[in-house]
């Protein structure tokens, strides 16, 4: 194989890696390298027979995520915005109620004890700094306490709490055990709110993208054209004497000056160092696994919930689908629902074989809709945690502990080694504008370094 | 490169994969494949250059651990009991104290404090079935709750709090924070009671192995002699369309009917099986982390602190060692003090230069031995988490929600993929016993597997 050599190296086409190379391409000589034979990563589009594309990743922008609205535009996409109009509904004990807005009608007593804790999870996520959560003065104490011990001694009907876990779930695809309560404080911060993170008009779930998000992914990949490279998963990242770097990947090698690793970060992790990355770096990404989640989308001729004033989002703590969206495309005609199995479901529907989980789902979206939604025209899952190459969605989490531990050196450079994807940002982690924003920062450093390194490492490249 | 078959490829060469392999060979064609130009993995030997060998990885057998005892005769090795006599010390607020056996004469109150919280601990791990420890009523309960939410509920004093913690670090090698309450309930019912793993005269620390315990494993290996091969880091497991499976390593390739994985989790999670192992194993492996830890030993010209009736042993919560052992050889002139430096404090002096950490250990020694411990002949440390192929000591722990999630399915086999070292052990989690019994397992599991496929495959592999 041919000495390949440039002066980036970013491992990963998702909308992270592919932003930090666009930033980058105009200066310097960059290459992306992708596992996969698509670019996109958690970005991925699925196409139905009649030709309506859906996104079976990450789908939603809202307001606050300027540097999605800009991406999109400079890439002359445009968005549309998620069907919001008409009743919302919340399943309990099998029975449906409608409701207007984000408060359902409840039992008073649960309802007011669900909007106290979540006004107090609110106040005590706005004194965090989304740019260093191990520096609040509870810090320590928070990170050392789970989400679920801090729901059990603030929300004490059961109803409140199961509520609340209907919203965990949806925001975290994990449960309140397994997340740090300083993580879900600084996440929610990070995306504003945790409100924020729940709404859909004016909130993360506003906006779709037409032709998809991994559709922008195409076409940043288009305007780098030779500079990505797929089915190139990157094995090794090895230093020559000369100081520049060699990125071992399943194809051949690039040597660079400069790498990005734009991956999740338990797939960073798998990655082989030489000279090994520092203890630190290391252990970090052992103390952040991905999220669960199984994303699940039915399409029918219409959508016939409309009909009877159904927004088509749901609520519904005993699940598995707990949450659903109308999830159809702007100007097609098919109706399309869409569900989460998020958390300890997901992990159970994980291991179910997928005729019986499809018909779960469907049993789910009848209760909710009427049979009618029973028999679809067609149906499309995506088990995130099967999936190599990514193994968990929608974004990894810090476990209890890490944070205050590791987190304040997150997002350092090692040497020629930098980090970017949504875990590394410090607003909308876990969200695409949070990737663009770990893109940004990452692509910056690189600059920075090769305008006061470049001469030398010319010279030694000559 | 030739093409290379064996019935069984192990991988990793510490006490675990080479356990299995001694127990497999006698009927089986077995390869070890070990990434290091050493075997032992955890287990490793220090000389210094008077001919004292130490251990800086894992050292110490105690009643119970029939298997370790049993191998160590078996290989023709033997133990001596650690030194243990004398008055032991506890530092407080740089003020020392002499106490015998257990129990420091402290504050009443918190001494009381102390006591109640460790029999309540004792009392719920008792509750606890290590072969299931998901199945306990209040399991999902223990495995939502960090043990350091527990520790402050159930021990007021902070003196007693901190005594608990220096005990939570020297057998968890981590922070209460870090750690799931059921997991570390089921760790300490997993090596019978926290106080056999605290106790040094009939618990955990009671013996030391002659030559090391490395030793034990190079014996292993003499008797193994070419099926141990080194430097052969495993790449990838790939199944071959006849059903075996090719482990492709650092310098070549072996083919195999089955494959025990005996590695810490961290490192078992980066390598890449095709076809993927199924999500609930990729996801338990990234919610094992490894501990910190960092094994510390100085060497006098003999164990000066015995003449003044100290054991050698020291507990002292502003550390930064936090405990100490006389470590002296069984018939060597030289005295040995090891201490560790644990959690938070080794993740701080794992970034620190090599010079300031011995600086910082040797004031320690100095406080709570006089003077004459700043001065040794020789000293050495080993940073774990530094460790390619280790990178965290003593052992995984499975984070908050874990055990509840993706526990019970921890030791089963992946197809022909078997699952062994110390993190796949019911009793003795996190020691060698345990990393003992995980081979049997793993030995067994294969043996039958072979027993009940041999015809078939040997025709395919014709």
């Amino acid at each position: 194989m041919s000495l390949d050599q440039v002066q980036v190296a970013i491992v990963g086409a998702g909308i992270s890696g592919l932003q930090a190379a666009r930033l980058l391409q105009k200066k310097y000589r960059v290459r992306v390298l992708e596992a996969r034979e698509r670019v996109g990563g958690r970005l991925c589009n699925h196409q139905f027979t009649n030709g309506d594309t859906v996104d079976v990743g990450g789908q939603w922008v809202g307001p606050g995520q300027d540097r999605m609205y800009r991406l999109i535009e400079e890439l002359g996409a445009s968005t549309w915005p998620l069907y919001d109009s008409g009743d919302n509904l919340l399943c309990l004990n099998s029975k449906l109620r409608r409701y207007r807005g984000t408060i359902p009608r409840i039992n008073p007593l649960a309802l007011a004890d669900l909007g106290i804790a979540m006004a107090r999870f609110e106040a005590m996520a706005k004194s965090i700094d989304p740019t260093a959560p191990w520096e609040y003065k509870k810090a320590r104490q928070w990170d050392a306490t789970t989400l679920d011990t801090w729901l059990h001694k603030n929300c004490r009907t059961r109803l409140g709490r199961e509520l609340f876990e209907v919203g965990i779930g949806a925001v975290f695809a994990g449960e309140a055990k397994d997340l740090s309560l300083l993580h879900a404080l600084f996440y929610a911060r990070s995306g504003h709110s945790l409100e924020t993170l729940l709404a859909v008009t004016g909130g993360a779930q506003q906006d779709r993208v037409h032709g998809g998000t991994a559709g922008l992914c195409e076409r940043m990949a288009a305007e780098l054209g030779q500079a990505v490279q797929l089915n190139a998963a990157v094995e090794a990242v090895e230093q020559l004497p000369d100081g520049r770097l060699r990125v071992r990947h399943q194809s051949g090698s690039v040597v660079c000056e400069r790498v990005i690793v734009a991956l999740p970060p338990n797939q960073a992790l798998r990655i082989r160092f030489e000279p090994e990355l520092p203890a630190w770096r290391d252990q970090l990404l052992q103390r952040m696994p991905a999220g669960a989640c199984i994303k699940c989308i039915a399409r029918y001729d219409k959508p016939f919930w409309r009909e009877e004033g159904l927004s088509g989002q749901v609520a519904s703590p005993a699940g598995p689908v707990r949450v659903t969206f109308d999830n159809s495309e702007a100007g097609r005609e098919s109706g399309l629902l869409m569900g989460f199995l998020e958390g300890d479901v997901a992990r159970y529907y994980s291991n179910v074989d997928p005729e019986q989980r499809r018909a779960a789902v469907l049993d789910c979206f009848a209760q909710y809709f009427g049979e009618r939604a029973r028999q679809p025209l067609e149906y499309v899952d995506k088990d995130w945690s099967s999936e190599p190459w990514t193994r968990g969605c929608y974004a990894a989490h810090l476990a209890p502990g890490t944070w205050t531990s590791y987190g304040p050196r997150m997002r350092e450079t090692n040497g020629p080694v930098h980090w970017a994807g949504t875990e590394f940002a410090t607003e909308w982690f876990g969200y695409m504008e949070g990737a663009l924003e770990a893109a940004e920062r990452a692509a910056d450093e690189v600059a920075g370094a090769l305008a006061r390194t470049s001469g030398r490492l010319e010279l030694v490249t000559a």
